[in-house]
């Protein structure tokens, strides 16, 4: 009964394959191999268009090398206010960027909307050099509250964020699951509705430590070569990139894996809302649940061997309130959580529920 | 009827004969000459204890250089919405702490409370090492709306971030204006209050440009020179600094001028109240007005020759709106500020408001 | 016949296969796992002492997170003149250490000596905060030319650094093949010697991607864990370093990898000495070749298939100099270096010398 | 007989003046006042072109601050072994620059000379992103050693760089005393001559604070502006600056100081030549003295109240040698030093002498 997250499972058999298989031989250093050209290619195929792409190991270094290619130092970011890349990267952003500033310009809630960006640029006027202009926008995809953004809601904030000089960044740490959630082309939530940057992580759904950063607006290689080798992310064995990149989306196993993820996820879903006391802040959309439920409840889950962690209630939707017997958890699926396990853990919480 | 700042009047007459006396002859450099060192003793006189001061050019290297030496570049600085490091500095803060991150913890307007640190660490979960700690609380004195913290106040926000493991910095590009609208000694909202680094703004009082960063915990002297000189601040002739401090504070020289920029603020106050139409976001307790008034008498005041800016409405207190023909402006008073000047503006209002 | 590098091989086949049973189930995150419990541990004997390891994915990443521990931004870091940290690593250190300085101290040849530390000294004069303080020292074992410090040569480098006020760090990228060429402890020319912080290499020698930082002095622990989290080098599913470092510790595997490698430098070494024409410039004590040659040789070698390096005339001895028809080259053996590959590589060299 | 420096003296008489004229009255901040404006004009007319000119405080925030806009992080900049830059201006380069690095090129004697930068480019292969790419030569005028470069050497070395994808930056911290050298028009020595980039001091030669960050080729400002101000050196009382230039430039006086120090450098080579056991390192150019005398000469003077500083033997001409009794000592004279200091001291020279 594990849904702490989705990145505590080691690699899919058939990414695990085609790395063992890439093993083999000897080939040119730092991503000048046959697999990770392979891979790009398969990234260009994926995405029905031409890009560079750049593979590093963790989605903080692929976030920030990212944003650290958008922005000058004296700028700032926007984004949500409960950003992966604002709360869970320590300030790799400042870092690599060399001290330009996230800005939150939402609340806790919900996912971003164009209202927060218009909210934003009305009170905030910019003389230079005094204050710090924005000049990105981050969007997080699927968003950390576990929501989608639909093709036409990217589109529109790519829209209001360019009107500005903004360029768009995309986290797309559970990519996948959005993709396959929304059931579109990878491109229409991407380079088709204006995103300018997309970190594509393969970690989180199937791959063992993966992550490549996709410039849609070719003219960043160079820069973003010098960056990733400061740091001290070009990976001499290169293929070791390009043999999970491959692995994972070749035959659109991705997708596959992601689709088995939304699915339990919908499957946990539909069981747990039919118990009394049980109540979803969010809907399901990807592969993350967010249920409130009887504190007392939640305490005989973990005693009874469930593994999930206790959330953050700034997260909550503004017009849901915990009462004092209430808490917050999240639930992750993953491509590996298998219908035994969510049956259990359905089976134990309307037991113990009761 | 000069408004705009009170940082584009030049230095007062004794600073500048100060200066003038320093410039003859030869001095040892870099800050190990005679006035440096009687600038220094003056400022332990000054506030009644030890310490530790180093002589800057302007506000925004004081503040960036003094926080540098209380966070490591993974924590985080509280400050207020509207703080002047957040707003008015670039992103110097995070150049001189190499990727520190300024967090608002309040809302635009008022000041800062002890319920706003609460609040935040209510709602702010720290993992090491994924979430950036917060280390730091920096405060305004006197505060961005123009407000003064009383002792009482610096001393309950000083012991809430102590309790936290918080250090204190104090922006104090107008202490001098707190302290004489206070009545009270500087140590009081100071280090008896808990202030661990103050940063003392002479620059907008009377000096030219001068700042002193005053450690009061001691032992942060040798960091806080070799950043000094990475930043390009570590002046050769070093008696332009210690001769400026020299003669702004013998004598009580600096509250004798601040004093008198308080002063023509009240005497602004008295007058402008009392013209049907206006009147006073914040009450007046240093030398900053920010008033509310009908744009055609804040557009015929400029017509007529008068000098000030509009002001952002983010920062008018919670309860106070706008009318659609009313906005927001703001009047600062300084040591230059003469009756007569002040007179002509509160006559010309009258005149023009009715 | 590839003799390019030792970093363009895959994995051991026993790193591999421990990767693959590492992959299977879930495991707590961020190196939290029993396997990375069980690679530290397995350190701590291999070293026979306490010590905190970290690991991660590159040697630049490791040598620039281990120097950042080690010195304050305006401090130096002395380092031989080919150091790879200098030559090799873009400018990492320097984004690292927030622009410390590297300074060169010797030649371009040889090992460093105790003589370069104390001409460095000889000639330095600091005046804080003028001038910048050395205060690290950093060893490449084996070294840049392919020989080996001995333990009694570590020794004196670290008396000498350590009676300066230096921390002495050691990039062990071939620090494996060291100690197979000298058949002692690793302790012996790591922490027993002197060195503070060991960069272990497992990435040329066997692994796929996997160094370690190793801090002898403990209590850099908390410090690293902020600055790797903030590069971007903490990996989720971490067991991926730990089963690979376990797997190459285990049995002595490491240490058989680096002598097969070492062995087959030693036989191309006897081997090429026979063939008229061809000399060595360094003695051959890791698995390294410098090796010189008639240019038309070199042309005939690499047209018939043989793989290498031209490589940077600046790095032989002091008294050798190249004939006006003659090349240097490198040579480097690998723990996947056939007996076959380098008979063929031999017999062609002689054939195509006469 | 106060030889130590040029920056421990005042502020010439005539730009304290134009500084208490420009501090009367009101004036817009940041450097748009009338002062400034004059200034900069005053400096086109300097140097008959156009051109985009910056002040701040120090000759070392001067130097970053103009390196920062030729380089990226990842690159390198070459200077003398013996550069102001490297030597005695802490880690600055590195902190403005986001973590460059600094290479000298020549020996730490004598002047750079194109043969410096062919011997770099002969020894130095760059393959991206490896190693770090040159992308800016740094000369001193007049050079450490008190030697001045004539316009056909300068316009040697610029062209040799621009060749090879270089920036020029001259640290100009004496080019008023080099162009009073040469008798020749600034033009000639800077932008005419292929400078990109000039740092103009005035504080050694009669200013209080004030360089001039100079760009020959336009389109650096915005740039410009932003750094200056996330350094903390955008002055709220711009005119500070402003009025030392205006009083400095105006009317030739600062050749004028500039010879006079020239003069006086002169004045004591002539005597001092001529005593016995006294030797100059370097011939004399400008305002410095490299002297080599007997160890107890040097004693008794400062003894008798001569003050000088010991210089570093290590940029001592090639063939050069000190006997043991000998020693090195630096005069620097400065627009203030009188006939009388300069006589007294010969004459006690003479005396302690024999």
């Amino acid at each position: 009964m594990y849904f702490r997250s989705d990145n505590q499972t080691g690699a899919s058999d058939r990414v695990m394959e085609t790395l063992a298989m890439a093993n083999r031989g000897t080939t040119p250093g730092y991503g000048d191999d046959e697999w990770s050209t392979r891979a790009v290619d398969m990234l260009k195929e994926t995405f029905g268009c031409d890009l560079e792409a750049f593979f590093v190991l963790t989605g903080t270094a692929a976030n920030s090398l990212a944003l650290s290619c958008l922005v000058d130092p004296w700028h700032s970011i926007l984004c949500h206010a409960k950003a992966h890349i604002l709360r869970d990267e320590s300030t790799a952003p400042e870092f690599y960027t060399g001290g330009a500033r996230l800005v939150p310009i939402s609340g806790g809630d919900g996912k971003l909307e164009v209202r927060h960006l218009e909210h934003y640029f009305r009170i905030t006027e910019v003389h230079a050099p005094h204050n710090s202009l924005a000049k990105a926008l981050s969007i997080t995809q699927a968003a950390e509250n576990g929501l989608v953004y639909s093709a036409g809601e990217v589109a529109s904030l790519c829209e209001a964020a360019h009107g500005r000089g903004l360029s768009v960044h995309m986290d797309g740490a559970r990519f996948a699951n959005a993709v396959a959630a929304l059931g579109c082309m990878p491109a229409d939530i991407s380079w088709k509705a204006g995103v300018d940057v997309l970190c594509l992580g393969a970690t989180k759904n199937g791959g063992l430590a993966a992550e490549a950063v996709i410039f849609f607006r070719k003219g960043s290689a160079e820069e973003f070569s010098h960056r990733r080798k400061r740091g001290g992310h070009l990976l001499s064995k290169g293929r070791l990139f390009g043999a999970q990149f491959l692995g994972w989306l070749q035959d659109g196993h991705w997708l596959e894996l992601a689709g088995h993820a939304n699915g339990q996820a919908a499957r946990l879903f539909s069981a747990l809302t039919s118990i009394p006391g049980i109540r979803l802040a969010w809907p399901v959309q990807a592969n993350e649940l967010f249920v409130i439920l009887p504190v007392r409840l939640a305490e005989r889950l973990l005693s009874a061997g469930a593994e999930f962690y206790g959330w953050d209630r700034g997260s909550l939707p503004a017009d849901t309130t915990l009462a004092a017997d209430e808490t917050l958890i999240r639930l992750v699926t993953s491509f590996a959580t298998s219908d035994e396990n969510v049956d259990r853990f359905c089976a134990k919480a309307k037991d113990l529920a009761t």
